[in-house]
C-alpha cells in the first residue's frame, strides 16, 4: 500500500468529475477506500435524452448501476443478469431498437421517468436510486436542467449525442462540439457544495470532450475549482480509448491523441497527473511544467485495479497537499 | 347456422361500441364472421391513464390483443406467454406495482408513448398496431382527447377510473360517476364516420356504466345513431357480471343488477336485445316494448361461442332492418 494513502484516506474528502463507463470503474475503486460518504461523484448529463417518452442518463446509470455491483462487467454497460423480453417484444412493432434496453434497466428508467413526472429532480430521484441500493457515496447529476452534448459533422450536421454515439456508432467525422446545448447552464448547488467541500477534485479517466468539459462548462464549476488539487487520469492508453470515442474525437478535432494530449487539454486545471505506464516512454519528452506527472496501470479489469487505481490517485492528492 | 345471418353476412357492415374483456370477445366473433374490414369497432378511453410516464389504454389493449390473437385468456387481461422481467424489478424499486405491466405489454406502451410523443393520434397510433398484427377489422378509440371517466365515492371522494378498478380493486362504494372527465367532448371523425356508414349498431356486452356510457356521451354520437337498429348484448347474467364491477355499480346506483336492468338502461336506444339464456325465465316478466329481446348462450368460452353469438347478433339485427 502507497505510504501517503494511509493516512490520507482517513480524511480525504473527493468530488470527482466522471462520465459513464470507465469513469464509473475508478468511482468504484474511491467507494470503496474512502470513508463512507466522503466521495461525492459529479456526473455528465450532457448524454441524456428521451427515449420511448422515459428520460434515459446513460452516464448516471452507468455510475449508480457500477457503485451499486450491478453493471454489466462483460458488455461495459448496462445491468448483469440482464433480460431482453421487451426490447425483443420492441422489434416485433418495426420501433427503434438501437438503444438497447434490457429489462432490468428498464424498469429503472421507468421509476425515473415516473419520480420525475411527480415533479422530482435528477438529482432526487438519482438520491432516491443511491439509498435503495446502499450506495454510500454521493451521485450527483452536473446540473438538473436539459444540458445536451451536440456534435456537429464535418457535413455540418448537428446531432443529438446518443445519434451520433450509438445509433450511427460514433462513425461521423466531428467538427465541433456544442456543450450545455449552448446556453449558459449552472451547475446544480448539491454540485457546487460538493465541490466546495472537498479536499480533493478528481478528473476521472472519461472522455475530456464530451464527458468531463460539459461538467466544467457550467457556470460555478471552474470557479469552486480554485485552489484546490485537481488530479486527472487519462484515458487515452498508447493513442486509443479503452472504450468510446475519445481517441478519435481527438483526431477529427485535428490532436494526435495521446496521454500528453489529455495533460494539455486540462493543463491550467491540473495539479496532477496520472496516465498509463504504457505511455511511460513518451513521457519523457513532455515538455515540463507545474504538474506531476505520474504513471500506473490504469487499465481497470478487476476491483483490485479499480481499488489500487483509486489509491494512486488519493496518494498523489495527498502528495500535492502535503507540498502546499 | 342461423338463416338470416347467412345472407346477412355478406354485406352487413357493423359498428360495436365496447370497453375492454367482454366486449372484446363479441369483436373477435364478429371479426371472424363479417366481410373483412365491415367491423369497425369504437373503444371506450375513459379508463386511459398515465403510468411511468407512458399512456396506457387498458380498453383499446383488451381489444387490439384480442383481435390480434395475443390476449392472455387465462387471466382476462394482457397478453399471452407473458414474461414479468419489468415488473419484477420495479418491485425492487418500492415502485408502485398495482397495475400489471407484463414486459410484452409494455413494449407497446413504450411504442405508444414514443409515436403519441412524435405527435400521432391515438388513433393512428392504434391502426399501426392493427397494421402490424394484420387486423383488418378497424379499431378505433372513441375519441383522442384524454376524456376519464371519474368515480365518486361515498365518502365524496373522486377517484381517477384506475384507482378505483385496479388499485382499489372496485371496493368503494359508488355515489356517482363523472363522464368525459365533465366535459363536452365530441367524438373522432372517425368514429362519427364509421356510426354513419354502419348498417348496425352493436353495444357489446360491456359495462354499461363505464364502458359504453362515456362513448355515448360523446358529442355526435347520439346524432349519428338516429334512425340505425342497435342490438345490445346484456353483460349481467344471473344479477351478476361474468368480468368486473357492472353488477356492483347497478347496486352501489341502487338499482337491481339484471339483464332487465341493462335493457331498462339502453331502453331508449335500442331496437334489439340479446340476453342469456340463464335469464329466460326472468325476461317472461319484462314489460313489453318495442325492442326485440332473445336470449342466447351469451357466455363465451372459446372462438366457437364468440362466432355463435356474433352470428345471433347479426341475424337479430338482419331480421330488424328486414322488418323494416
Amino acid at each position: 500500500m502507497i505510504p501517503e494513502f494511509m493516512e490520507a484516506s482517513k480524511y480525504l474528502k473527493v468530488t470527482a468529475l466522471a462520465g459513464g463507463v470507465g469513469g464509473a470503474k475508478l468511482l468504484v475503486g474511491l467507494d470503496k477506500v474512502l470513508q463512507p460518504g466522503h466521495l461525492s461523484a459529479v456526473v455528465n448529463t450532457g448524454d441524456d435524452f428521451s427515449h420511448f417518452g422515459l428520460h434515459i442518463s446513460p452516464d448516471l446509470d452507468s455510475v449508480c448501476y457500477a457503485l451499486a455491483g450491478l453493471a454489466d462487467s462483460v458488455h461495459g454497460w448496462g445491468r448483469k443478469d440482464e433480460s431482453w423480453q421487451v426490447l425483443e417484444e420492441i422489434r416485433r412493432f418495426g420501433a427503434p431498437d438501437w438503444f438497447a434496453l434490457g429489462d432490468r434497466d428498464l424498469a429503472w428508467h421507468l421509476e425515473r421517468q415516473r419520480l420525475l413526472s411527480e415533479g422530482k429532480t435528477l438529482t432526487e430521484v438519482t438520491a432516491h436510486f443511491c439509498e435503495v441500493f446502499g450506495i454510500q457515496s454521493r451521485v450527483l447529476p452536473m446540473c438538473d436542467e436539459p444540458a445536451p452534448t451536440l456534435i456537429k459533422t464535418k457535413e455540418g450536421e448537428w446531432l443529438a449525442f446518443q445519434d451520433y454515439f450509438v445509433r450511427l456508432k460514433c462513425q461521423p467525422e466531428i467538427a465541433d462540439i456544442a456543450l450545455l446545448g449552448n446556453r449558459e447552464i449552472a451547475a446544480s448547488d448539491l454540485v457546487i457544495e460538493a465541490m466546495l467541500e472537498a479536499d480533493l477534485i478528481v478528473l476521472a479517466p472519461s472522455n475530456p470532450w464530451v464527458s468531463i468539459d460539459p461538467i466544467l462548462a457550467l457556470r460555478g464549476v471552474r470557479n469552486s475549482l480554485q485552489g484546490k488539487p485537481v488530479v486527472a487520469v487519462s484515458p487515452i492508453i498508447q493513442g486509443s480509448a479503452l472504450k468510446g470515442p475519445a481517441a478519435k474525437m481527438f483526431a477529427d478535432l485535428g490532436i494526435h491523441p495521446s496521454s500528453e494530449a489529455v495533460r494539455q487539454h486540462y493543463e491550467e486545471l491540473l495539479d496532477g497527473f496520472i496516465f498509463d505506464d504504457l505511455d511511460l516512454p513518451d513521457a519523457e519528452n513532455w515538455q515540463s511544467s507545474a504538474i506531476i506527472n505520474q504513471s500506473f496501470q490504469t487499465i481497470m479489469k478487476n476491483d483490485e485495479d479499480k481499488i489500487a487505481l483509486a489509491e494512486a490517485v488519493i496518494s498523489l492528492g495527498a502528495r500535492i497537499l502535503q507540498g502546499r
